[in-house]
């Protein structure tokens, strides 16, 4: 298992490279390209034209791709028996609130912290940090030998932010050029900050907005107040509802279609001895507040949930004004775990809702799609080969995990195109993905790029 | 009681200025003087420079004081032994949600309606349009005998949206000056539309706003979902609990010290024969919502309530973004009634909250202030005089009614200078104050400067 001396002298590049491969990044992070905000549509593109003439250079045959939403950039490079696909998303999640960076989001830099070099900015770690830790090993790969040392398709979606909507017509589209033996995504983490792992269960997501109407107008509470309903308060009812004291989700039927842990992962998980203590720590908290019977990665990796993500109503400017509003509005996702059906969970919570509010309310929901819960095939060889990869790079064995992110992508390549997808991916559990101040370890990106081309090596 | 000939030439004169009354109505509409939000300084001092320069010119003594927030407008005029105070305020609410109004909210207009003519735009009713009968009542008094009936001080106040922070201290300061035998507001409506009203009760006010703290930066509901605590979920469930199944306000001791209403006040509601399924219907609603076991009339005049005038947390732009706040935040307001303590409201209800408080997380409360409820002296002879001129007016009994509205003003009258306070208002229940589109009955406004002139003759 010794690295090959062809190996080495890729491994070599890398190290020297790494300067350059960072200004790169840079180059990239600089772009705001906030999928889910229409403001930045022409960054969205921008970044997209970015990577497809960075691809260029490097000799794939690549291109941003029209949809009806964000480009697609697509890139073949490399010859050989072996395809491989490699996934990754150029959209990154908003800012807000600003006010809580440091600096600004979009003009990334190096900084010196006790736990090591970092890059500071919006999208280091989720996911644009991560997608050129793979183009990179690419580029090194390149560089020390010419070519690549297989048939290699770059996949780079720019909407996984914002639901995807895209993304499925896009493959079904073009199955022939994107179907490889398999897919290499890497939007997840290491386990624990320092070992390796392989993402092998997904939560899956339903996502819904929905506002509460009353009265047809805003109303003077001092008016109307404790005659009039109000839908903050109706609203309030319904999320406290949503789960009873033991962290559990009262909707009827909701667990209907979870299917529970088998032993030997249940297993393998209390092995990795997950410090919840310290994963809570690290962000201001102290104690599991989910389902009261339940471990807290089992909680994480392998539970559905309901969170509310925002709510809004009536007057939340500076001072007061004694409104009652006319509407109420939140927005909820569920994770979905087993066979948990995202379109029937979504009709359950919506029928939930309505059999719960008062005469004078109706309720409105905006939000569509979903995606339920992956489970990977590691019984396909490709697992065991990169799992011996990232052993030798990082120096610690390689783990299966779960994640309780969604990450719809790697069921789709199965659904859509028949192909197996691995999860493999650098990010640490205090990167503030999604949160201001996202960062991501310099050690990550740089051991990242090491770890795909020790990949690349044993897979093509 | 028939009028006096003075009076008929002093309601003449009112007749045919009318046009120019609503032109310098117009005037006064224009100036976005919104005291609750900073942006707006200049724009209140500027309101209050229009009004002293007008009540100058109508051989007032008049002047803008300043104070630490936005200045009073104080003008002297006339002479006699009676001394009467005028109060109104210049300051309006804001006017958000600005997508709901049919045109811009500081660009009035004189708009023909189903129910007649109209005057639309933000302060027209609360309280520009109703504080400008008085002092158009006096300009035609002037016009028509060269003076006032009698002394009158007006009084109008910039802060009145935004709590009154400097009230207290400009009365204590300048009592010698503002205390006159009784105190006039314009600032309330006439009863069912059509019956002209004297208010004689006034629920008090306690305005809170209180923050959710749980972790201590925004996180991924996909990473913590289900493990960390959520203080939107935390926040939804002290809203829930804030009232039961009945209506009725949950905080313990929350009623001690609320008095029931005497049989011989409810008697008299009950001859007024409040049709609330129109008042209810007027605004898109059917049900009263409140206490069960309350008749509406009380609901809105006589009970204390609890109302959510603003949440807000997490991401609330357009899309979706998978984030589990570090907090949330509401705005709530109690309406009090009988002898309940602001102060103590304020301290059962934030002791309430921090005892339902999970693990990790913690309560945080901005705002201060407030004021009990008011019932005013009817013993007062005044209080007759100008029931009779209301009377003959409009043509119809005017009644002593009840407000769920809070004018704590009314009871400072009492309490810091002395005097007793008597509330007159022309406005009516579809006037949309504090909502978009407010406006004001062309036939409030003209019959309003009528009352007041009729009031004036009878008590000066």
């Amino acid at each position: 298992m010794s690295p090959q001396p062809s190996l080495d002298a890729v491994l070599n590049r890398i190290d020297a490279d790494l300067p350059q491969a960072l200004e790169r990044l840079m180059d990239l992070l600089r772009i705001p390209s906030i999928s889910t905000d229409a403001a930045f549509k022409a960054d969205c593109a921008r970044a997209a034209d970015w990577l497809a003439a960075d691809l260029t250079a490097l000799g794939f045959e690549a291109a941003s791709r029209p949809t009806p939403g964000h480009p697609m950039v697509v890139g073949h490079g490399g010859t050989g028996d072996k395809h491989l696909l490699f996934y990754g998303h150029y959209d990154v999640q908003p800012v807000d609130p600003l006010v809580l960076w440091d600096r600004d989001p979009f003009d990334p830099i190096i900084q010196d912290t006790p736990k090591g070099r970092v890059i500071r900015g919006r999208g280091t770690s989720d996911d644009k940090g991560q997608l050129m830790t793979f183009i990179e090993a690419c580029r090194a790969w390149k560089a020390v030998h010419g070519t690549l040392p297989g048939r290699v398709t770059i996949f780079l979606e720019g909407e996984e932010e914002s639901g995807s909507p895209s993304l499925i017509p896009f493959m079904q589209q073009n199955a022939a050029e994107l179907t490889a033996d398999i897919a290499l995504i890497c939007d997840t983490g290491l386990h624990e900050d320092t070992i390796p792992a392989i993402t092998t269960m997904l939560r899956g997501l339903v996502a819904e907005e929905f506002t509460i109407h009353a009265a047809d107008k805003d109303l003077h509470s001092g008016m109307y107040g404790g005659l009039a309903a109000n839908p903050i308060r109706v609203l309030s009812r319904v999320l406290a509802n949503l789960h009873d004291d033991q962290g559990r989700i009262t909707i009827p039927g909701f667990y209907d279609q979870v299917t529970e842990l088998p032993e030997a992962i249940r297993a393998q998980w209390q092995s990795l001895s997950f410090d919840h203590a310290k994963f809570l720590g690290d962000v201001g908290l102290s104690v599991p507040a989910g389902e009261q019977d339940r471990t807290p990665l089992e909680m994480i990796w392998s539970r559905p949930t309901a969170e509310v993500n925002g709510i809004w109503g009536g007057y939340t400017g500076d001072g007061f004004k004694t409104v009652l509003p006319a509407q109420a509005h939140a927005k909820i996702s569920f994770r979905l775990v087993g066979d948990q059906d995202p379109d029937q969970i979504r009709a359950i919570f919506r029928a939930w809702v309505k059999d719960q509010l008062p005469a004078d309310c109706r309720a409105e929901f905006h939000l569509d799609g979903g995606a339920g819960a992956s489970v990977m095939a590691i019984s396909n060889p490709a697992f065991e080969a990169a799992r011996a990869a990232l052993t030798e790079e990082w120096g610690l064995p390689a783990a299966y995990v779960g994640s309780g992110g969604s990450i719809p992508i790697a069921g789709l390549f199965k659904s859509v195109l028949g192909m197996d997808a691995m999860l493999i991916g650098f990010a640490r559990d205090d990167d503030l993905i999604h949160s201001p101040n996202e960062k991501y370890d310099l050690e990550c990106f740089h051991k990242g790029i090491r770890s795909w081309a020790r990949i690349l090596a044993r897979l093509a």
